[in-house]
């Protein structure tokens, strides 16, 4: 279906295009770029609420600043929608998010006017001081750095780390706050109430402003004398000027708020900006979604959306003849629950991950007994690691790629002390269209290595209920983690028993003969199919579902290695140090000699695509298991068919 | 040699003992007990300033809240002397730090008074936080948790994370900001200038005072009217009560700052803070070092220290006849100058660590190219990341247990854009009397796992020279880990000519028969004392320094699987997916098949004491190696014994 961008759109191919134009066609390109947005995500899918909402600044900073020269750095990056169709992508725009097209969020291999790559939140500001200290370094006067990072993101500590050094940093670094007052939830925290106060009533600077005038006004007499007047003069400079905002505390410059979609003021004040000197803040307020009235209306659901209706604003669901299987999030989000109201020691905690994650649910039905604490992940691990220190059995549920920002806290908050938390990794392995750097690839790597770490993987809803039922048992003393995969599992009847697993045990699946997989967590089902269809092949291999990437069950692997010499694993996860390399530890130990294949992904960073796509690329997908068996046994297939021959 | 405490604190094994003595007496306990530290610091070593800089506040705190069923918890941990000595551990002391004695940071393990194991900074609030949910929940209302933490330790984003979520909580959590313008090396960034602009000139909360007593005065008349007074008062209000200050910002009640070695002060104002309900910061004003000139003099230098005369303030220092090898931190800090005199695109960035790792010596002699950022380590990588896309060769030093603190941002800001960012992980490997929370025993497998780094440790003060030399190159185009351990290498004469070793090249360190040693880093040395020893046994092992973990040398490792079927591997990380694993991954991919000994960090949090205890706890020092060989060469011998007799 070709989408057809408005007159003046077309005419874009870069910004200098766009600086062509006279100040008041500036509108109609929003409108344009608007629409545009509109109508690419509405047939291909997407992030959209936050590209809608900074259309006007996209096209301000495109216009005033001298891009890709003065570079701009874009948090997160799923608001660069806008940034992409003016910086030359347009007619590339309907690969976005689509195995080999363009990325869903803005990547330096793709431009010179993607500064930086992102796609988790909160490196901006760091990122552009770097860029800034370089081009000062380099004698560069003219060049200008500016880092676009919203009120969600700016709960994060390395913003705020960011912030701490660009205060007292000799450069002219411009950060735009782009306040819309959500993330992907609502946001919560401090900072947001905060920022709320000094946009709402009393309008913050409008009374500054009027104090400031009264001060000039202040009658000077018998009972008010001229040294109390110079009195409170000098302690309103030093309280409003140098500490009457929570930035300027920070010694960033701090500027407005402003409409974020009022064109001509953004072109007005970022021209000024671009001239003054020093780290600043920009304080703008948009909305999320603005320009698509169900995209305003419901910020959470339309983040991402699928294909939708765009006249009607309905987003199209498949219909299913039959039952399917629910989704990993929601058997969390459901179990959680289920095990929360026998067991009252049971806390919930996300950090700004429960609609993703489905924490949401427990935190509609037991406020008090979940919560999302806003982007920091650090925060999530070491108050989850507080709370067990006082008995509680906290579900800290943080997809797999956005744990490597809390590592440490794992490491020496949680592991050192052997804290029972229990760390659900969403989203662990492949995660599809939203690409490398939301791939949960290092996990099984990164917490095996650490002491007293259990590591789990479910290959279905029903070992995933048994795990979370097992990590909350007063009976488990480790730290615990449970990782699964984003998108649904395999059992349309999920809601089984919930029974204890034992620490450290795998499970056959089926006997076989001659080769043994050994699969962890959900790809055990890609192993599933291909022995399935091995069966036309003569082929029938042994299948044991490990679960535990750590311990690992070393009698039922004993029984394995003393009855065969030839085996595949199978994983999610990277192949340096995984799963894989675990057994070949276990082999090492004990002397034990097999032909291993080890399935997961490779040792490259891998792109965005369906998880179809992308299994197979990485040759784990039940074809490629299939593959794998046939050719460690082709040996074995020629042997036996010159036997029958 | 007894070290005999003042006649009071002798008398005080718990801090209920503390809670008999009268008000008058504290002041004498605090005599007391900062003698009694400079009495066994001086004799033992240890960390000094900050313990003596909270004497009073400790004394106070314990005489104030009901510890343990209060909780106190104690950031970073290095300033818990003083608590340690109140709390039951007196007695014990003197075995702080040592092997088997008392952990030279509150552990959880060794007292009910230790609420959270530390170690590393800025965790303090998050985990309190936690405790303090957990008491709201379990419906203990009149249990206080109180965290404590420097300036230093504020600047770190989980600092800001936890506050941000601690003023929006309905806790009573109390946050005592021990305000000592110092962590290890002096402060830096917009937080530091802000303290110091609200604790001196003009005194701010005298002036805010004084502001609202004007207020009060004010006169209305013709040229200045009821409405205007009240706009005024108003706007005050709004800005001096919520806004005005930063803790005020993120909604925490703020109070000081005080002076923190006023006992008397510090126990009236905890008391009456004791009954104030809700989230609240105590700003305390404090010397570190206080009570020792010469610590408050050069309170860098008097951070930690070995023996010392207590009279004099000199630090013992071994005298050697023959000239020693330097510390493996002076190498690096000299080399990155020699480097960047020639390259004029290095750049060196340290959180926090200017002292530690040495790059003192670059920023004293080039302020312009050198920083320390604070305590940010996330702040520190991205910034880097930001820094390399203009061209710019960082060298990101950072302690390799730090380093967790970056992890998300080594992999999504460097390694998945695979920019050419050089971290040198100091400290890696165990890292002694700093014990388990220090260890750098996760990095290789840590960053093993992670596409497009260079993954690399020198065997010597040479090699050091040479990987950064190789590490700075245009032709090196990959993100790039130098680790290497703390303490001195092995070569006096250690300024050598800087050679380029090719990436993933091992080297032979000589040849032998029927088993090879390879080795990763500085544990090469062990190996090659043990190889010596060996030759009395009649054994004579090949030994191989490997030099990268990743990628490996696959040429000298065919050789080496070619020629040997006994195969030692040695390394000072977990062996848990680090080198040893990467060579059993190797074997398996090419089918080689040997008998491997892997030595290394075993998989459990290995406590503190001198790393040649640890060395030998873990089984891979000179000994450990020789051991190895031997059993893995029994048979061998046997044989050769039989066949000669």
């Amino acid at each position: 279906m070709e989408i057809t961008p408005g007159p003046l759109l077309q005419t874009i191919n870069s910004p200098e295009d766009l600086k062509k134009l006279p100040r008041e066609k500036l509108h109609q390109v929003c409108d344009e770029l608007r629409q545009y947005i509109i109508d690419v995500v509405s047939v291909h899918g997407g992030h959209f609420g936050a590209s809608l909402g900074v259309v006007e600044l996209t096209t301000a900073l495109h216009y005033v600043y001298h891009t890709p020269y003065d570079q701009l750095v874009w948090d997160v990056g799923h608001q660069a929608y806008g940034h992409k169709i003016l910086t030359g992508r347009r007619d590339n725009f309907s690969t976005n998010r689509k195995y080999n097209g363009l990325s869903g969020f803005p990547k330096r291999s793709e431009s010179e006017y993607d500064t930086f790559g992102v796609g988790h939140s909160s490196t901006s500001i760091s990122a552009a001081l770097g860029m800034a200290i370089a081009a000062k370094y380099k004698g560069e006067k003219d060049r200008k750095v500016v880092a676009i990072i919203g009120d969600g993101a700016m709960t994060a500590g390395l913003a705020f780390e960011g912030m701490n050094h660009a205060g007292v940093s000799d450069t002219d670094i411009l950060i735009i706050l782009n306040d819309n007052h959500i993330g992907i939830d609502p946001n919560v925290g401090a900072l947001k109430e905060y920022l709320t106060d000094i946009t709402t009533s009393p309008a913050y600077n409008k009374v500054k402003d009027e104090i400031w005038k009264l001060l000039g006004k202040l009658p000077v007499g018998t009972h008010f004398t001229r040294g109390m007047a110079h009195k409170l003069a000098e302690g309103m400079k030093g309280i409003v000027s140098s500490s009457s905002n929570l930035f300027a505390a920070l010694k960033l410059r701090y500027f407005g708020p402003i409409d974020g979609h009022n064109i001509n003021k953004l072109v007005d004040t970022l021209k000024d900006l671009r001239g003054i000197p020093g780290p600043k803040i920009l304080h703008i307020i948009t909305t999320k979604g603005k320009g698509y009235a169900p995209a305003e209306k419901d910020q959470t659901k339309w983040h991402a959306t699928g294909k939708f209706d765009k006249i009607t604003g309905e987003i199209y669901k498949k219909n299913y003849d039959l039952p399917q299987p629910p989704k990993y999030q929601d058997v969390f989000g459901h179990t959680i629950i289920e095990l929360a109201e026998k067991n009252e020691k049971i806390f919930g905690i996300t950090p700004a991950m429960a609609s993703g994650c489905s924490l949401k649910f427990m935190m509609e039905k037991m406020p008090d007994r979940a919560f999302d604490v806003g982007i920091a992940e650090q925060h999530a691990v070491t108050l989850s690691a507080g709370m067990a220190t006082q008995g509680m059995k906290v579900f800290c549920n943080i997809y797999s790629t956005f744990m490597q920002r809390a590592y440490d806290q794992v490491i020496h908050d949680v592991a050192i002390q052997n804290l029972p938390v229990i760390f659900c990794l969403d989203r662990a392995g492949l995660v599809g269209d939203d690409g490398p750097t939301h791939h949960g690839a290092y996990d099984i790597a990164y917490m095996r290595c650490v002491p007293n770490m259990i590591v789990s993987a479910p290959m279905n809803e029903s070992e995933l209920r048994n795990l979370m039922y097992t990590a909350q048992l007063d009976s488990t003393k480790n730290s615990f983690v449970i990782r699964y995969p984003r998108g649904e599992g395999v059992m349309p009847e999920w809601k089984t028993e919930m029974k204890e697993i034992k620490i450290g045990t795998g499970r056959k699946i089926k006997d076989g003969q001659d080769i043994v997989i050994l699969s962890l967590g959900h790809p055990g089902n890609f192993a599933a199919a291909a022995i399935r269809d091995l069966k036309n092949d003569g082929l029938n291999p042994a299948h044991y579902d490990m679960r535990f990437a750590k311990p690992l069950d070393e009698e039922l692997l004993h029984d394995v290695f003393s009855k065969f010499t030839k085996l595949i694993t199978v994983e999610d996860g990277t192949v340096k140090g995984g799963f894989g390399s675990a057994i070949l530890e276990f082999m090492n130990e004990y002397n034990y000699h097999a032909e291993i294949k080890i399935l997961g992904i490779p040792d490259h960073v891998i792109e965005h695509g369906t998880l179809k796509e992308l299994h197979h690329e990485c040759h784990y997908d039940a074809e490629a298991i299939k593959a794998a068996v046939l050719e460690m046994m082709r040996g074995k297939i020629t042997v036996s068919a010159s036997i029958a021959g």
